[in-house]
């Protein structure tokens, strides 16, 4: 039986906004490592980044008439998240359905299958994160889910979630945490801050990071080539 | 036996006008969804859009003798279309053949195999679609045949077929065909005018496609997410 | 043991100079079709094109502890090489590292493993050739090898060896061959360059390269689609 | 941190036992399509039919200490699940710990990467599923954490979760579920069994099914060849 | 609009059965070099052999409902040859399609896709070629088309061609053709017989093929690795 | 200028026994995990074991002239390696070579590229080990290069290195450090044998290996569920 979700609970705006702030990589390792989706997800365009919470759309291979239930329960600064039941490159999603969530506010689109249309949805700045390109589009005979849990591209997601995603991939941090994570973030990236103008200063990781003696311990030797 | 068939039919240049004007998805669907070529096929840069009437020209793996050959049968306007004989991502072609098919008015390549010269071609602004990019070149031991029926990443190209080819993809359109599917395109491209509009203003697929009551009969439920 | 051989002989800067001019087609040729990397490695941004001594670096799957000891190997000029010892996509470099790098003048970095952190390197325009972008971090618990021999992407790399990078891939030129390969790609750069020319004034390949007489040998015959 | 969980919850093996008659396919469906692992773990013997509980162990990618973890925590029984914590197709596991895990009475592996020794895991008949066959063996470094929830090829297995495996490939049904999942699974076995002898009779699944109404209502229409 | 046509034209049974004598490789050598299927599809047991007229059958992805409307047009002898609309390896067929096809004396199943229940199906010695084994079963809501023009593993199949399968994969050879390729193929079997005997007896393909003075005037030649 | 070296050097034959003896795994770590070829070459029957020196066969995409060539250079126990320039899936190799080679009494073929004829090859029990089984031949136009260093499946291989190959894949063992490697895997199996008693007596390796003060250093804890 088909179900949709209504009324659910969404994430503290400003944990979201230090989220994208953060982008995908520094998140990531602020959660722990955890929550990343598969290296094949990429971006119709860069640069780009975002993040929101997900609305999610479970669709069969082939069959995109749950994204037309899904919208309807997107509002402004939403993501929304479609994964089909089984693998499909199918083009779920194209310009008209962009022109429907980019008029409801939704921030960009991640799709574990296929989108077309990509020229317009690259003029349209519609941001969309997808397993393929393909103009082959979708029937509409079989209803899916809405913010049902969802497995997309390796990673878990449930309704309310905060997707982040930009030229790196996509990365799900569940709504409870969003707020510790986004804290975790900022700390990560002012330590980093002050690494990289050490970097840029010439100074090497192995003193930065104070390596060469665990490296010793690690029997590291040196060597000139002309003593090989 | 090595075989160039010349002086080839070509379609009606106001449908292969018209072709190119409504670019890949929609052409696909007015076919009948028929025609596309697999997503593995992208286009070197973007965005772009071609349409025009195809010649043909299947090659051994690893040698691109025949391309020199097709091309003296390549006028103003065409698409060329190469295809191995078996799977091959050798770089068969780049800024040399591109040059001479851009001095006879060529619009673009489809290849099933590798290119190269790849930043040479981009400021050329000469397309092509590919399954690769690799620097590897051919030999020229083996000749192929021009403007034989040859299969390209998954769809049948005859000669003087419409190839229609953009950001999302490549779609073949039957010599036959062409005028009966402009037609087609154009009627879905103004229905379509009209619903971006519509989707434009906020109104949503649901009332739209008239959807709600078909979702009710499939038997989709709406819960609040604190009853679940 | 983990092994670090430092000051390796380099390559004469006219010959890299020379080879990074022509680019990964053109050098490919002119070293008879040899070096060449697998075409799974590709640009993270684009146009780009590089050359310089390899300083090479093997790494554990998923452990990146060893690049930090690579880049004090690294001087102006460099191109730095990591390789995992078996495969992994995992973000072993961002735009930390990167900063490192860069303030050495190191030249670019070529990866048969994952990166992360893209839209920081390619607004800094720091080039970079991988297998994947993904965001997932490394850890540093084993020490691997810097300047020994590496297999990259199905080609075998030396410390000093040229690495040269474009948009078409990469190749690698032993260092004791750096300079007689230059001059085979000077002489054939210089008759590409005339047959350009001819090519632009419509010339065909078939006459350019004296074809027509072989290709009748080989049994080639040209038929009109009406008589076939 | 490091964590082993112990002393899990398992399933009653009434269910285990009436899930492992009936296979994967029967399973899959009788659970509601859910809980389906990815087609490219593959087992390396064939017939093969296992159930049991999981054990679940997350290991690094390229080091498998925490399977020697994992194994302390097996009972007669049950199946252990590794999955890296990124994709990594080394062989985590050989016949020493498929020797290990026989000891103990343990069902057999599923790994969401590589294994090796498979001629002497044949021989001994010890099933495993993998993602590959690759003798590069692992480090022991890094510990991972044993019967945490783990994502392993697309699905989400906690502790004590059955898991199903056959030809077919691998599904996981969650511990609470077990019974339930049981008893659908009996059922539609059943009924199964009767259409399997209406088919062995020659019927037709139009008839079996009732679709002829169906199909001449979706306008489904039969053209003689010679008329078409 | 769904069409299924019927009474199609099957080809001599003599042909058939050499074709089949013959295996794939033989006949596609026989045939030209034409007409074989990608090599991703391959056999759920080995060894096997059969061939026989195709009814093709039509499915959009994750839909299996016409393959038991082809079911009824399948005659002793024939091979059913299933290809999905767009790429899904979803398992469309299982032991209870197979115990009707068997109950009609079809030879066995090409399927562009995946299957299930592969046990049961080895068991029953049904041959299966086909890209994917995966237990996720199929809806029945959309149907297709029977015995049209399909496209399956990049050859294209027409009601009644011959397919002719093997442990090295499958070829179609047209209707037309069969009893002219089937001739090739005893002849081209009947001196492989030949030049077999003499390789058994130790001559060598370089005397047999008379390749000697050929290999000479393309440059070959011999070094001693001493003298290298 | 196509060159084939004769008169190579080959290892001890006592050496190339003990590697034999000892398989792909243990000689894979008891060379310091060097060696190994990619896992996408996998053995056409199993279980299968062999070990031999190389005599190595470069040859062009889609052309095997070369490799009748390379037969007259292989002498009784040795393995062919045959390795395509540029990737390749054409069945270079069936039947009739597979008689000559085995009349010679070579011991198999290793191949980054497709075979033919597998149903033959696997009734004579010819070990071969290959990229791809595809029944699309080859031409005899180019020739290739005999017994000089090759590339194959990731790994460096010269003529006379020990090419060990079994279920889990190939290894390269260099000529010169034959001996050595074969004693440190008769050490490395001597060792695993008194492993192995004590696994099977139920001995765990967290005991054997002396792991849990380790594991505790590294900050593992055990947790009860019900206290999680």
């Amino acid at each position: 039986m088909p179900v949709v979700v209504t009324d659910i609970a969404r994430p503290d705006p400003a944990a979201v906004a230090a989220l994208e702030r953060h982008g995908v990589a520094t998140v990531h390792e602020a959660q722990g490592r955890l929550g990343l989706m598969a290296a094949s997800l990429r971006p119709i365009f860069r640069p780009v980044s975002i993040a929101g919470p997900a609305i999610t759309c479970e669709v069969p291979p082939g069959d995109n008439w749950a994204i037309h239930v899904a919208v309807e329960q997107c509002q402004a600064g939403d993501v929304l998240v479609v994964s089909p039941t089984s693998p499909c490159e199918d083009g779920y999603f194209g310009d008209l359905l962009a022109t429907s969530l980019q008029a409801r506010g939704v921030k960009g689109l991640i799709i574990n299958a296929g989108v077309r249309d990509i020229a317009a949805l690259t003029e349209m700045r519609f941001p969309v994160w997808s397993e393929a390109v393909y103009a082959r589009g979708c029937i509409r005979e079989t209803p899916g889910n809405v913010n049902v849990q969802v497995m997309c591209a390796g990673a878990v997601v449930n309704p309310g979630d905060v997707i982040v995603a930009d030229d790196d991939g996509v990365c799900v941090v569940p709504l409870a945490k969003a707020a510790e994570v986004a804290a975790k973030a900022d700390a990560r990236a002012a330590s980093e801050e002050l690494r990289r103008v050490r970097f840029q200063n010439g100074e090497l990781g192995l003193d930065i990071y104070d390596m060469r003696q665990k490296l010793a311990e690690k029997g590291m030797v040196y060597i000139r080539q002309k003593d090989v």
